[in-house]
């Protein structure tokens, strides 16, 4: 493994692009018909998967709740949220085909014509006027995993990172003004505990002030709301910084930009403070005692009742885009991903064609993916199957049979980097064991003590090194 | 609760229309922003996940593989696929807006018309095409959730079941033609253990066989492909009939038709056969030796390479739309869903509003929820969160800590039919227990022993009675 430019022993060699680590790991592929909407495989399906079920797992103890909203709306809709015409560039628009478009819609809209969404805000502004929310009720905290589409120029599209198709880990906290230090704490807490479990940073939290000339409110709400953000930011580990004047028209915002190891800088999360949405969609809430007592109002709430108020909503997203952020872990864990959100956790290789060895590969296969139970007897097909309960922890576990040498399949098995390489042959199937090979990984106890299990009896130091 | 029109005790009511139901358990909304594509709230959206994850916890057992696909593709694969032309009325066309939609596409592509996607199959053939397949590949088996769209007429549209924007649990079967019997039955199988699962039936299987006019291929083509669809059908043990020359041009299919509790049927899964899909899309895999020796070739074959063979393609779904399948269940439980399935599995009332009832029934609710260990101190926000595994069993357990008597609180649970009412006071504080009111339900068994475990101790009949 001689090296022709050796570098030094400081700089670790640029990772691999993610789109040539996509196709040793059968991760995803893109079509000229549909450019910046890559097909994600079955590998690439289930790492998105795991992403997706992670975050899903941490919602409840930060108190958010998943809807499912729609892809299109009217033009209508996207005129009152402003995106119509402020986002005009970025938006698809669809309309109906043939005869049904010709057809007056009947429920009221003049508009045949709809927008596909580039974000989900304005649909969870609707969701939250379904109801009269007291101080009480608030937060809500609305999460959604919807497909997302932005019309970026095709030049620019590239692999998982430059797309027109992507899913955000997207959420909208409708607060009240008082709550939104609280709410920017957690939120920082929850990027800490995501990106800490990747192994990914450091990071840097970039703070974007009120802009110099156009800006929604007054400079006391600014100050008071970028006060809240300064104060969480203190309150986190991590290095923070300035971006004078440059938060949106409509509220100050943190930005997270992770470096890789690389030192190649990514701007990953995201939260985003909206005086505006509110106002435009008309969002309320009933005052608390105290916003009674001392006359609480701000700009946003001009024209509303006394006894009402306006929510302040926080768009935030800890992964960002979900495709770029696989994009980010292909390269960072190159293929040797941990155990649990491994594609490959496992493969098991025939030493022969033997059809005792290959009933035994078969079997194998079956109880290390959790379909059989260890004494269940071999079978291909389920002739009467059961409903498996929801709590089946399943792993892709693959097989090659094929007849050629070993070494050859290990050598492969080797590049697709499978987590645990497994060898049956004559002597594995008499002994009713396996011969294992395990590569060296993170949760390759868990696994040694699951394969144990299901062995029923210790693994020699051997087997296992 | 005298009936003013008592019926014949064979006759159970009329279920509750889903839409009504929608409402007392906040399942769902429609908007005129989005008409035929409802508003999924938490609570729907919790049993539209747990749907899926059930069936995606039995995709293992029958082979299938998820793949992530996207939602518009050129019109150029439209028109290959010939949905375009044939299905225009259903489909929407997607276009850039502003500039960017005036810029040449730079990737080969003519047109900046783009389709909205109405099913996943023009997508699957490309994936299948991303390989070079042998016989023993075969067969494939591509499953997808994706968002669909098709364009109702707006006068049509009905809360769950007439929408324009819906999710099936779809997938591809690739395979020769020998593996048709096989997949079919395998498939039906997966049905009958799906449909079992959830009291539904009992059903009818339907199968179309081949137009009187025109069809693709040849009559002794179809002939072999009906024989192995009435062979799979006479092994299950499900009623059965033919719907003669009900087949589409290309190809005969089964459709599942549900009668439900009151007598009405409704068309849920689907298996279809398709020999035209494979002819568009140029797929092909390597004859097996023994497809080579017979010389075996199909109308579907011509002027391929004498080698190489067409896969058959099998379109199915299980539940079908499961929008429609959720309405249906919505009717069928009435609001009291099994355990795994409710989205108000559980609530606890508050007997009065003394801080340590307060605190006590916090405690509770994190523990019951699966956010806190027993042992764990009460506290609302965690204040270093820990990633909980994905292997954790979430419930969104609520709460009613109003100070409104407690018969009203009873009563309010009661009409949202909460599997499990727990009544919190001041001698549950003393004693660290529950007093519960378990509403009848199947997995009370499994819910009794959790909360027994989480108490430590046996619950007494009279608790859970
Ligand atoms: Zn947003
Ligand atoms: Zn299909």
């Amino acid at each position: 493994n001689a090296q022709l430019n050796p570098t030094t022993s400081d700089l670790s060699p640029p990772p691999t692009d993610h789109r040539t680590l996509a196709q040793t790991h059968n991760l995803f592929v893109t079509s000229p018909y549909s450019p910046g909407s890559p097909l994600i495989l079955p590998n690439g399906a289930y790492v998105f998967q795991k992403l997706q079920a992670f975050l899903r797992a941490q919602y409840p103890q930060f108190g958010f709740r998943e809807v499912i909203t729609p892809i299109i709306y009217k033009k209508s809709l996207w005129e009152k949220s402003g995106h119509w015409e402020n986002y005009a560039e970025d938006m698809f628009s669809v309309q109906g085909r043939g005869a049904t478009s010709q057809i007056p819609e009947a429920d009221g809209g003049e508009d045949g014509e709809f927008g596909l969404k580039p974000m989900n805000c304005p649909g969870h502004c609707l969701l939250f006027r379904e109801e009269i929310r007291s101080y009480r009720d608030l937060p809500v905290r609305l999460a959604d995993f919807s497909a997302l589409h932005r019309n970026e120029i095709s030049g620019a599209l590239t692999g998982l990172t430059r797309v027109r198709r992507f899913h955000q880990d997207d959420a909208h906290i409708f607060c009240r003004p008082d709550q939104i230090l609280a709410e920017i704490e957690q939120t920082l807490k929850f990027v800490g505990m995501v990106y800490n479990t990747f192994g990914l940073g450091p990071y840097k939290l970039l703070l974007s002030t009120r802009p110099k000339d156009s800006f929604i409110g007054t400079v006391e709400e600014w100050d008071r709301a970028e006060e809240q953000l300064t104060k969480a930011l203190n309150n986190t580990r991590s290095e923070w910084a300035i971006n004078e004047c440059d938060g949106a028209f409509y509220g100050p915002k943190i930005d997270i930009i992770l470096k890789d190891s690389n030192g190649k800088e990514h701007q990953t999360a995201t939260i985003q403070l909206d005086f505006q949405l509110p106002q435009r969609f008309d969002l309320q809430y009933q005052a608390s005692p105290e916003e009674l007592e001392t006359g609480s109002q701000t700009s946003m709430d001009a024209g509303l009742d006394p006894a009402l108020r306006r929510p302040v909503i926080v768009h935030r997203a800890i992964y960002g885009s979900i495709e770029r952020f696989m994009a980010l872990l292909i390269e960072h864990y190159a293929g040797k991903y941990p155990f649990w959100l491994s594609p490959r956790p496992a493969i098991i290789l025939s030493l022969s064609s033997d059809p005792n060895v290959l009933e035994h590969v078969s079997r194998i296969q079956a109880v290390l993916s959790g379909l059989k139970p260890q004494d269940a007897p071999a079978a291909s097909l389920p002739s009467s199957p059961k409903p498996l309960p929801l709590s089946t922890i399943h792993l892709p576990v693959d097989v090659d049979t094929s007849d050629r040498p070993l070494g050859k399949k290990i050598a492969e098995a080797r590049v697709k980097k499978y987590n645990h390489i497994i060898v049956v042959g004559g002597k594995e199937v008499e002994r009713g064991t396996m011969n294992m090979q395990i590569i060296n990984q993170p949760n390759e106890e868990a696994t040694v003590e699951m394969m144990q299990k299901i062995l029923e009896r210790d693994l020699t130091e051997k087997e296992h090194s």
